[in-house]
């Protein structure tokens, strides 16, 4: 991992904004078997040297890197409170796997941020190392100003349920942590029943890895886990079910910030109008 | 022009956002020969039936209605101020035209906010009285809280020419103004003098009447106009030109605030970090 092959990055695009800079790299990823693209926002005080904490998004289904990075108005407060903002894919690309590009809810674009256990998909589909351990390893070895031990994590929908998860299983590694619309137990809806029967086989009991109300019972962490979700959301009852998450942090004592945001749906427009309580949210649990 | 016919609006799609509400609508348009469309923030000012000011923001070469409402994140500010912020979109779309989408800086997408003279475009490019006329017909007949004595005009690059010029002939109607990276000379630039002869014909007298540094100089406006413009932006040289609007409003005694923003490139992001200075300059303007 420390072969400074993976660690290259190729600059794809650079815009300033907000007096920082929004890049957006490709690298080679071991773990996901090939080219793999995330973008960056660097804000003034991490140009000007200073070592800044950082929040990943991760985004939903049918997306790459440029979604939030065009639509979701984060910059603005990344600026303002010193946060880098890192935005990686959504899966692995072009591995030629029968079938990867005929659903928009598994295979490209579906990631679900686990590492796959099933062939074919366990070469490449991997994304739960990759945002722990691999890009982990290309920021540090790429952005100095990029505080590793301050960082937090968040996303939308199949990316809020990869935020809540991995915040879950690793409270030391991200310490703060919020969702947008997450699915909030992917056991007990179509698309994580699809997702983890595809990935990780039909013993369910390998599912419960990946799914938060079930690893909040287990969970070390001390966070309060800040999820905005909107009361017109086409996806609320059938697939993303924050009762079932809210019901387990309230047995298993985790803290919750659920806010059922009136009128708003899924789209860019509801992350838009609450990503300034999510960058809060973090830059005040990472003491910015 | 009071048919109900022209001015029945079909709503597109409706997202909530900032406690306002994001529209789209088509309508049928008798001067662009067939169907437009606009977007339109409703601030929670307009909602709760206060008349608040109007915001519109003219888009560039390439661009529909969709860009400016999902990148720039102007809809924050226009809910904080109260402004309804409506964004047409640039040119006349399905005519048959032979070579209507031949070119990106030419008939579709790029209607120039002029009234073509020259068949065959003259029968629908008609953008400035769609903007000046037919769409304040729309919008006073279908937003009674939008209050059409208390208007602005903004744009970017294509459409900060037509936001400078509108302005500049209608500083009545349109009473504050700004652009991001207009087009500030059309008559003595590439993509300016292909689309003036294209619609207007060969006699360059008849193009002064659409272009910002000739009209500047017998505009009645009292207005500062705002002008940002990108330092790294792509076209500043060849197309841009705003030391010749610069010129010319030193020459006139007409007020401007032209900033040149370093780093800055033509792209939304370059907008996204200054549209609220713009919304702030209208809103202050406006009396709002």
């Amino acid at each position: 991992m420390n072969d400074s092959n993976i660690t290259r990055l190729e600059l794809i695009s650079e815009n300033r904004m907000f007096g920082g800079l929004q890049r957006v790299y490709s690298h080679h990823s071991k773990l996901c078997n090939g080219t793999m693209r995330f973008a960056i926002y660097l804000p003034p005080a991490a140009l000007s040297g200073n070592k800044v904490p950082v929040l990943t998004y991760l985004s939903g289904l049918t997306c790459t890197e440029d979604n939030v990075t065009a639509k979701a108005g984060a910059q603005r407060m990344a600026s303002e409170l010193g946060l880098i903002f890192v935005a990686p894919d959504t899966s692995p690309r072009g591995q030629n796997i029968p079938g990867e590009d005929d659903s928009y809810d598994f295979g490209s674009a579906a990631g679900f941020y686990l590492d796959a256990t099933q062939e074919p998909w366990s070469t490449a589909y991997n994304m739960y190392s990759y945002i722990t351990r691999e890009l982990q390893e290309v920021i540090a070895a790429n952005f100095e100003t990029a505080d590793l031990s301050r960082q937090g994590i968040t996303g939308h929908s199949m990316g809020g349920h990869g935020a809540l998860t991995i915040h879950l299983k690793n409270p030391d590694l991200f310490k703060s942590v919020s969702a947008f619309a997450p699915i909030c137990a992917p056991m007990q809806c179509p698309w994580g029943e699809k997702a983890l029967s595809g990935y990780l086989g039909d013993n369910r009991d390998n599912w419960t890895a990946y799914d938060a109300t079930e690893l909040v019972r287990q969970s070390p962490s001390k966070a309060t886990i800040l999820v905005d979700q909107g009361s017109a959301d086409n996806f609320l009852k059938e697939q993303l079910k924050p009762e079932l998450l809210q019901q387990a942090c309230q047995e298993s004592g985790q803290s919750l910030s659920l806010r059922l945001q009136e009128g708003y749906d899924h789209s860019y427009y509801f992350i838009a109008s609450f990503i300034e309580d999510h960058l809060r949210h973090h830059a005040k649990a990472l003491n910015t």
